[in-house]
């Protein structure tokens, strides 16, 4: 099964544009054969928003609307699944900086996740998320998601390893140096795949550092994107090696936790 | 305020061969104006064990055994703190793999932890620890203790740093590669210090990998000693960088955690 992420840069403010550059490298992905990709965090509006007028004029709706129908057109119409980051505007204008993911099941929706750790000024712009850390079994595997900077709290991907993820989907608009280096030893730390799709370019003076990532469970990682370049990257994977969380005849990496010692 | 590792090669199940090398190595780190100092697990007696025999007649109970009184020795001589790995057998004959503080105040001895998370056929012999994890107020610093294998377990330093720690001390005798890519991570997700204290050598055919290394908050290697030397690593801290868990002016690593989201 090849999985992967798709690193761009999103022009602030331009969902059109966005929708657009995105349908080009989604198509590129298709065309070798991506079964899952992940975009960046809010890759339809853009991030360094300067108010929240800003943002309510251009968030949409899930799934009614306009990123969220051209993701679902475009995971039917390529036959894969797609995570990305989207600016959400609830039914009562309520925003959330949220992922969804789609797919070419039933009606093309499967379901969404709104950032529960906001980063910096986030805060001015978006609701934290509000559902949980939740697991998606589209059938070809069990995925999560989370979004940028919940990767700094081990109990984002704990708690979707915990609820059987295989693949941890992580849309990110990075713009700290960490997150590359962090991200395996997260893989390993739950032995779960993970992408991170980052966004390259620069926005009123805040620059992002791409690199998007692809981990195995066993802090391999598979693959890593330049700091300045569009590009779709693919790997081929067992999903099969997550699944087993086994170290050795004696260890086992969730049976050994002792839940009864720790803090929460 | 200076603070390290001693990464030695114990000499398997030679109790006094193993103090003797310690005791010039401690000294060496003492004329250095070392303040803490952190020594490998099981220092005192070597890891790799075929029997369980072999670590009951090696075992010493705490803090009566030979160890601990030589460590108070040490740290009163000195006028250091010292954690430090060693077997403990209890009053019922009970082994676990423990790690004591000792330090120039009141009678020398200040406390222990017993591994929590057991690697491999430390199965064998030893008990799983049972005081679960806990943070020593020394005065200059509160000090958090880990054993090796802990450090996998996120849950393990991220208690022990919601209980206040500045440093987490981590005794280890590493055999796989991850754990100094792992650490700085550690640190920085918990924004603590962090000293892991290696071993070197071979044992059985088990090889201990060294780098021994001191992270900062900020996810800085600020030492790593090298794969086969004994060696005191030592280097100057302000315990004051662990205390403050602001990021920037919207986010504080623990006030922006959201427990109601966490599985544990």
């Amino acid at each position: 099964m090849k999985i992967g992420f798709i690193q761009m840069e999103p022009k602030l403010l331009d969902l059109n544009a966005n929708l657009s550059k995105a349908e080009t490298l989604i198509k590129d992905a298709a065309k070798q054969n991506a079964k899952l990709i992940v975009l960046p965090e809010l890759f339809d509006v853009g991030y360094n928003f300067e108010t929240k007028e800003e943002v309510e004029e251009i968030a949409q709706q899930i799934p009614d609307g306009e990123t969220t129908q051209f993701l679902m057109e475009q995971a039917k119409e390529h036959d894969m699944f797609i995570v990305a980051g989207t600016a959400e505007k609830d039914e009562k204008g309520k925003l959330y900086n949220s992922a969804v993911i789609v797919g070419p099941i039933g009606g093309g929706y499967i379901g969404k996740y709104r950032k529960i750790h906001l980063f910096y000024r986030e805060k001015l712009f978006f609701e934290p998320g509000n559902l949980g850390f939740h697991v998606f079994n589209i059938g070809i595997a069990k995925v999560g998601i989370m979004i940028c900077f919940d990767w700094i709290f081990p109990e984002a991907m704990r708690t979707l390893a915990l609820k059987g993820a295989d693949i941890v989907a992580h849309p990110a608009n990075l713009v700290l140096p960490y997150a590359p280096k962090a991200m395996p030893i997260r893989s390993l730390e739950n032995r779960v795949f993970s992408i991170t799709a980052n966004r390259i370019g620069e926005e009123r003076g805040l620059r992002f550092i791409g690199m998007s990532q692809i981990n195995s469970p066993k802090a391999e990682i598979l693959l890593r994107a330049s700091e300045n370049k569009e590009e779709v990257g693919l790997v081929e994977i067992n999903v099969e090696k997550a699944r087993n969380k086994k170290l050795n005849e004696f260890n086992d990496l969730f049976k050994d936790r002792r839940p009864e010692h720790y803090v929460i």
